[in-house]
């Protein structure tokens, strides 16, 4: 007999349980339909009605404007690093601004390099991406397509606080680590996208928001599944979406409404989830040092340090025998990475904070 | 209390249900995981047994020689449209050559000729796409950077009894309607490219199956989501790829392994499956007209009209009322289309035969 972890992956992620249970129930059988969701036409009425009620609970949710479509895509953030270039700039030689607090925004404007101009806004490598930039250090280009921020940097475990100011140009925001974790103020945006595999469902499908206007800027050039355009236009059912994805995130939506309360509920219950593991950091005296400035540390991603590569295994494997599992950090930097996304029930955090004070006392 | 219904949908289509079975056993917690499949890290070990074992069960109902990659990518056919060209020619100016047997073999090369040269080799749009041309009616450039054609058309229901010969060029297949419905020669193929929502698994992962000395050819300045050699390179890892998609087929092909007993037996149960439906056309004396020119049936899709759209919508919901679903024609083209795939059991097939010939007795 298995049983459920308590499970810290940065992604894909832990999902909520009761919506797999729901999916779980109905895997064979849609309620009055005769067929697993898996195995019903794209273009069928009880399809639409999923499609239907996953956008309206995601407006719901997130207090998204009429003039904001939702399209349901997919390749991840790693796609959107191609298709935010490739429709949003008039001309190859007009530059886009880049803010780069992490490695996903390195990634996102070596994309944009490929295909065009792209400047840095403002650069955190430095100090190995432990920090946000304040208003002043940014430096924009008036002349720019648009501005782009990664609003948490997975790995580093880096967050915006509140949205950079882009000036006249448009804001994007890769949101694939924090989307749906608290209440945004969508009107700042004009793209926001997102995977789907850390806090709104499994991997397999991208969550676009964008702003009509910026729809419009679609070269007719651009491949045609690689044009905002043509998905808004058809709304996500250009071609065959990935349904069973989408069903998912539609639970996941109607959990974060009717379970869990809204988007502010679920920004106060990650703030005490964070809490308490920055509390065990701050509280252990130098044994864990956390890797963001304080200031500028993620509730999504908590990143540490032990004092040796050894002392960070026997975490790891202790955690693990423990049913903690999936505590390492990412492989390009080591360390450790608590990855506790709206999912992760508050119940694995105290269990994991306490593991951290257990083991500090047996370690200092 | 619902029942699962006979679901002659096009895709996504009728998956077999001792794979819907394990699946949602499963749900929520793989077998010494302690965490649902759509739950675990893309590079844990766990989800790498899974990688691996859907790749090695694809290849060994293939054949498929070790100079072959099997990539999962996203996007469907029509992202397949755009990636073909932008990674096997040259350059803009060479061209490529297009077998059209339909619609969808239209729309790929619609979207070759938004990045460069193509050329259509054969067209079968004159009479409505009823054929699949001979050898000598094949008009095939030497210069050709591959030559593409559609083994299955869904919509028309026309089908290649076997591949049409390249000359010197690379064979491109849209194999997306009838991949592993049968076993195929894979050494004759460069390239061949399926979504899984028909044959395979569900919708939201495209199988590519190409050869190493054609990954070569993907020029550098490629967005890198859309390079076959970045996720030939990264053994389908570069991004988080679907999944729990990704499973589902490890799932399918398993049960075509150790259920069915291979593509072989599959191939016999197919044509045994279509042949219940064409006898019940072909022998209602003209009042099932079917659109494919027997020659060149589709053993996957079953198309034909009645004599008016009246009849047809009656035949579509009396079918329905049966416990038969999913029967009218693609939207462009109406009649009625009968998706007999791997997983429809041949009962559903009898089922809709003995229909057939009590409806045509009914109101011949």
């Amino acid at each position: 007999m298995t049983h459920r972890a308590y499970n810290f992956s940065a992604g894909p992620a832990v999902l909520p349980e009761p919506v797999l249970r729901i999916a779980k129930d109905q895997l064979l059988e849609l309620p009055d339909v005769g067929a697993s969701v898996m195995e019903i036409s794209h273009r069928s009425a009880a399809f639409k009605d999923i499609l239907d009620g996953t956008r309206g609970a995601l407006r719901e949710l997130l207090e998204l404007p009429d003039e904001y479509h939702i399209l349901f895509l997919q390749g991840g953030s790693r796609l959107q690093f191609a298709m935010v270039p490739m429709n949003l700039r008039a001309a190859a030689d007009q530059p886009a601004d880049y803010v780069l607090t992490g490695s996903w925004g390195q990634k996102a404007i070596d994309e944009a390099r490929l295909q065009g101009a792209a400047r840095v806004a403002w650069d955190g490598s430095g100090d190995g991406y432990r920090r946000i930039p304040t208003p002043a250090q940014l430096d924009l280009d008036p002349g720019a397509a648009y501005v782009h921020f990664t609003s948490n940097e997975t790995i580093e475990g880096v967050q915006f606080a509140r949205e950079p100011d882009p000036g006249s140009a448009p804001l994007v925001c890769d949101a694939s680590s924090d989307f749906l974790s608290r209440p945004i103020d969508t009107t700042r945006y004009g793209l926001i996208y997102a995977c789907a595999q850390k806090n709104a469902g499994p991997a397999g499908v991208t969550i676009v928001l964008i702003r009509d206007d910026l729809v419009q800027r679609s070269p007719r050039t651009v491949p045609r599944m690689l044009s905002y355009q043509v998905h808004a236009d058809h709304e996500s059912l250009f071609n065959t979406p990935p349904t069973f994805a989408i069903y998912m995130v539609g639970l996941v939506a109607r959990w974060l409404l009717d379970d869990v309360g809204g988007l502010a509920v679920m920004d106060q219950r990650n703030r005490s989830k964070a809490k308490i593991l920055y509390d065990a950091i701050d509280q252990s005296e130098g044994f864990f040092r956390g890797h963001a400035d304080p200031s500028c540390r993620s509730l999504m991603n908590v990143t540490f340090r032990l004092s040796t590569p050894e002392l960070e295994k026997a975490f790891v494997q202790q955690a693990a025998e423990q049913g903690m599992v999936a505590l390492a950090g990412h492989r390009s930097v080591g360390g450790i990475r608590a990855s506790i996304y709206n999912a992760m029930p508050v119940e694995g955090v105290e269990t994991l904070g306490q593991f951290m004070r257990d083991f500090c006392r047996r370690h200092a």
